[in-house]
């Protein structure tokens, strides 16, 4: 007979609201607003639910099992002999009751709770890298969701294209039905053209001129003529929540050369990018290519007065249920695979100038790319 | 000459994201979507940003020193001789610039990041309450920021009525232009209304019928006429980050006794509650007295078929920057303070009859109570 060495028996444990962790969404495909517990035993998943989430589990998320928190903890008291018991002892009496050797733990795993697990002498191991590896490679269904998103956001540029289209300058600012359209009139009209798409688009950037050299600068007060103005919309899908996220510059009135050409050079940087993407590159090859191009176009990327101008950020990340996920394409050594989706959004920026970036979200394919967003490049409106 | 002990230098230490952590946003003033490191030492602020961010922190974040990440992580690396720093190795420099004895860490840091610190030998507690207990009272400025957020959930429910008035039946269902009124049209319509207002509506519930008995299931599919619809509006300001949170229910067409009675019992509940909100009070204390007083009234909590009916949720919660904060008026021993701010919302929820909630938010003073939110309490529409 031969004899084995015994496997050790680990679970997946999270413990947190899924509204804003998505490893647990990605677990459970339930949206609670309110931290919960679950387990994944290999194929098995179980939640454990209050009272109050417990019907809505049944009928709405993915677990094999959902148990009562009330159930648990009542066991939980009987079986340790105390009247209170915190969220470690429910995860001792789990552990005990499935036989669980060791618990995996996502590095984002509240301090306090390994504190408690320690005293108890749970075995734990922390993950130092992605919880959900399976999370960079999406499915068909991931992919349709995130195709979805960028519906959303399209749905927002086109907004912004009948705002611009039907505006008027007068002096060098835009007007819009007789007052000024400015960055928060915009974003207004872009969040009701995504909520009506199906999509919460938080933070959206609508930033004209200078405003637009810090690339995260939401932007504010009235948008002038001539100037460039730079839109990403990054909706999350209400029913899902898969993200979209694309970017365009435009500009109302009349560019200048230097504005054209930087618009054109960004706009060759992106499909540098693109011609480059598929299955096993390294981002940081992409990144580079990206940014050799820049530099041999004249448009260099230094720091002025301490600012940061030029190229000055990363060429494009992943996404899916975070808006920034693993891998990214920037100076960091991540080798991208089939099934990774990301974006590609070079962008260049220079005080008195503005800024310029372009953002598309494609799918990594074994032979090149597959786009999973659409929206015109036009950006001049006279 | 007097000797004195030392005294040790504490640190508040955060890690994370400030559109999820509100921690990080309360100590920072500043929107972020990914992680960052902050420091309070006393009453300095000590913000590390990275170059994406660091021009936006200086001009909106209320951080008293803003340092480069990029300046960190080079200064971390040759005092530590090694290329690569990990966070764990910018937080030892920093406690080693700022002479910190102890990081005090709150219970939701990242595991990882505490495992680091074991390793290199850093001292750290883990707090085990919430980590800025200031974040329970509210100043005049927030107070009136959560007040802003009930205007905005104030101006959802505007819509909702607008709706239900111009709403006709037709058979049992409701229509609107023409086409049936579905819990799915009024959510967006309330959720344009919020960003009008200046706000994100996320997870807003419009839930008819037995629906609603599922306190957060959302609703779904066209509504009926002579059904009770609770409708439940808890927008974050996209200013500031605070909520609002208010409840109403409807009914469009014609009540009957039971569902008559099952509101004005409700709402007689929330006045009860009212009455009794003040300082030094325990929330147990309120939330005991609805429950007897539903009960006296005939309206029993129990579980049939293993679904709870009646009133099947506390009676109240703290809320700010997150939704659910504490202290909660519920089974929970918790002393309400002047300049808590909570939801007063009972709620009845049996199957056949259908559930009823009314929400409202107070600010709890020495004497008694402010309201924090107005809408109309008429929830017949004919």
């Amino acid at each position: 007979m031969e004899k084995r060495k015994k496997r050790l028996k680990i679970a997946d444990c999270l413990y947190a609201d899924s509204e804003r962790n998505s490893d647990q969404l990605y677990l459970s495909h339930f949206w609670a607003p309110d931290p919960f517990l679950s387990l994944k035993i290999g194929r098995r998943k179980i939640g454990v639910l209050s009272d109050l989430e417990y019907g809505r589990a049944r009928s709405e998320s993915s677990f094999t099992e959902i148990l009562s928190l009330t159930a648990v903890r009542c066991s939980a008291s009987e079986w340790l002999g105390k009247k209170r018991v915190c969220v470690a002892d429910q995860i001792a009496l789990l552990a005990h009751i499935y036989a669980i050797d060791q618990l995996r733990l996502p590095g984002d795993f509240p301090a306090r709770l390994v504190e408690d697990f320690r005293q108890r002498g749970l075995s734990y191991k922390i993950e130092r890298g992605p919880f959900f590896p399976s999370r960079q490679i999406k499915s068909a269904e991931e992919v349709e969701k995130i195709r979805e998103g960028n519906r959303c956001s399209a749905a927002g540029h086109r907004e912004v294209r009948r705002l611009l289209r039907s505006s008027t300058i007068k002096g060098e600012t835009l007007y819009f039905k007789d007052r000024p359209l400015t960055s928060e009139r915009v974003r207004q009209a872009i969040e009701v053209a995504c909520l009506k798409a199906g999509g919460i688009s938080a933070m959206t950037i609508v930033a004209g001129g200078d405003q637009a050299c810090d690339p995260h600068s939401r932007g504010s007060g009235p948008l002038r003529a001539n100037e460039l103005i730079v839109v990403d919309i990054f909706p999350r899908m209400s029913a899902h929540g898969y993200f979209g996220d694309m970017t365009r510059t435009y500009l109302k009135g009349r560019a200048s050369d230097a504005q054209r050409s930087l618009v054109e050079t960004v706009r060759s940087a992106q499909k540098l990018g693109f011609s480059q993407i598929r299955a096993l590159i390294n981002g940081r090859t992409i990144h580079r290519s990206i940014t050799e191009f820049f530099a041999a176009e004249g448009f260099k990327t230094t720091t002025v007065n301490g600012v940061p101008q030029g190229f000055v950020h990363g060429t494009g990340h992943s996404l899916g249920l975070d808006i920034h996920e693993f891998p990214r394409i920037s100076t960091a050594n991540h080798r991208l695979r089939s099934g990774h989706v990301v974006t590609v959004e070079p962008g260049l920026y220079y005080h008195g100038l503005g800024g310029c970036r372009i953002e598309d979200v494609v799918l990594v394919t074994k032979t090149g790319y597959q786009m999973l967003s659409e929206a015109p490049y036009q950006w001049q409106f006279p």
